[in-house]
């Protein structure tokens, strides 16, 4: 630490903005990264605020209302950014990187923009693989960068499977050796946005009362959806396994809320079970799994995961803020002594 | 014939309903099940005319529409009806009949009631399967009638495989021996349902335009869907595999009504890749496929089952009618010289 620059506990050292689709999450971190203040706004790119006919209006005021304060405060400090906003349609394209790549890479392929005001903010690139079946990511790459900075098998040679479950799971494949982390390959998983469509628009929400946990037979309905796939009747795959939500509440078998849950377990079931699969044949079962989200989620695929085989899971928080202090480190943005 | 009996060719000798969810389909027959007339009349189970208050108004309304007249020019015509009609939710409820079990049953098990006028009406049960994920088919099983009495194999021992693509696609196992046809085990597939719901409520459907059929590429996009289930990417699911029809949008390979078509193709190709593996793994490759449903779908369906090896592949039409006239006549309901 250099002693003419005195550090304070509270002195903003970067501003990390995750900015999705519908929702932008600003976040002042101070020395090691440490969380000083966080603000939840509804400005996802696909709803900005309403501020006039200007180019890029609404990314500006939403960009005004999240941290401009924070900037006036402590004008220098440096700006990321990461999400839907480095996205076609959002406010400047950061162009996808393509998997296979080191991990260090992307901290070195920043976009960047100023806004009207001349402040410089950088943007996070995506990850695109472009197999067969093309994947893309955006915003999770940057959880992905949190969550290894949290590992603990730092340097051991160790294959490692990151899961981001939630409306699109993604499950991304890490290859750790002494000199580097590759992301090697990664699968998207529609899970969560095929249960709510489920839930929603088709017959199958028809029999479903609102979750009821106090009937004490959830987890025991959760439980027996996620059995579905490795049963034989599981072999007809999802298309056909789901209609037993239905025929199961007419023989009396789930009751409303029931069949919510067991719905959510046949779903998660036919992933992993289909994600184990893969793994195995490939010859890549990892070492360690790590899971990042919404808490109650991950509990489910933690159970998930143990049912269809895996071990050593992990759950980890704050992947998001990690990820972009992490990336703003190697991209040269922090100043010297922030990262003490 | 009797000769004191003379047919007119337009004698009406059954009235048959297909009464469904959503819509009611009322057929004059005559001598041999010859339609006469047909009317389509929206007063499904779900949506009946608002008749009052009466019990079973609605039902009684709806009925004297589709045939009160038909029935006044011609009152001692048998009544037959099949579909949602005989649910729980329906007129008159035809429980269920447990698979297993010979087709010949079906006819000598029908419910009946009588209207306000006090017309006989017989309702077709539908079919259970109670296995660990429990199978329900309503109206269907009447199709599987017509189409048995359409088979050109009537009396050679085979296994028949009866496919009706449709909202929820059924595919019924047949077992015909020289002394009977058998009903051995069925499958639903929530495929036609589950397109929809993609389409309408889920990313999928952002980059998807109307289908225009005047860019000549449908059926090379509806192919490359096709394909996916049996590549080893198809390995991941279908939960994974549909994400491919956004991010092909992404990189430009596919525009978007072929993202549409691709969506159907992969769907459809699913499901028949996971009835292969199925019936292969049961030792019940059929002797011949007889395909129901619209024209437009069986033909994708026809394509979908070519390429993933099935052959001896037969569409068939008016299969309800054909069932009602079948169940009709092995009910006893005919009189003597109907069937000539």
């Amino acid at each position: 630490m250099n002693p003419a620059l005195p550090t304070k506990e509270s002195e903003t050292r970067l501003i990390a903005l995750d900015w999705g689709t519908s929702s932008l999450r600003a976040y002042r971190l101070g020395a090691d990264g440490q969380r000083l203040e966080l603000r939840a706004l509804p400005w996802g790119v696909m709803q900005l605020p309403d501020a006039g006919d200007g180019e890029n209006a609404g990314f500006e005021a939403a960009f005004e209302q999240a941290c401009g304060d924070w900037l006036k405060a402590a004008p220098t400090t440096p700006v990321i950014a990461a999400g839907m906003v480095g996205s076609r349609q959002g406010w400047r394209e950061a162009p996808y990187l393509e998997v296979p790549l080191a991990v260090a890479q992307i901290g070195g392929s920043l976009a960047s923009l100023r806004n009207r005001d001349g402040q410089l903010i950088h943007i996070v690139p995506g990850l695109m693989e472009n197999s067969q079946l093309p994947n893309v990511m955006r915003g999770e790459e940057t959880q992905v960068v949190g969550v290894l900075s949290l590992s603990a098998q730092q340097d051991k040679v160790a294959d490692i499977l990151i899961g981001l479950p939630g409306t699109h799971s993604k499950w991304v494949q890490i290859r750790q050796t002494e000199t580097q982390k590759e992301v090697r390959h990664f699968d998207t998983f529609m899970t969560g946005e095929v249960y709510a469509a489920l839930c929603g628009h088709t017959i199958l929400g028809r029999g479903m009362s609102a979750a009821d946990s106090s009937n004490g037979n959830a987890q025991r309905d959760f439980e027996r959806g996620l059995q579905v796939a490795q049963t034989p009747a599981g072999q007809a795959g999802v298309l056909s396994t789901i209609f037993s939500t239905r025929t199961l509440g007419l023989t009396g078998a789930l009751d409303g809320s029931g069949q919510r849950e067991y719905l959510s377990g046949l779903l998660i079931g036919h992933e992993i079970a289909a994600l184990h699969g893969m793994l195995q044949s490939q010859q890549r079962l990892p070492a360690q799994i790590m899971l990042v989200g919404e808490a109650g989620l991950c509990a489910r695929y933690v159970q998930a995961l143990r049912c269809y085989g895996f071990d050593h899971i992990e759950v980890t928080q704050q992947a998001t803020e990690r990820g972009l202090w992490q990336l703003a480190l190697s991209a040269g943005l922090l100043h010297p002594d922030s990262s003490t």
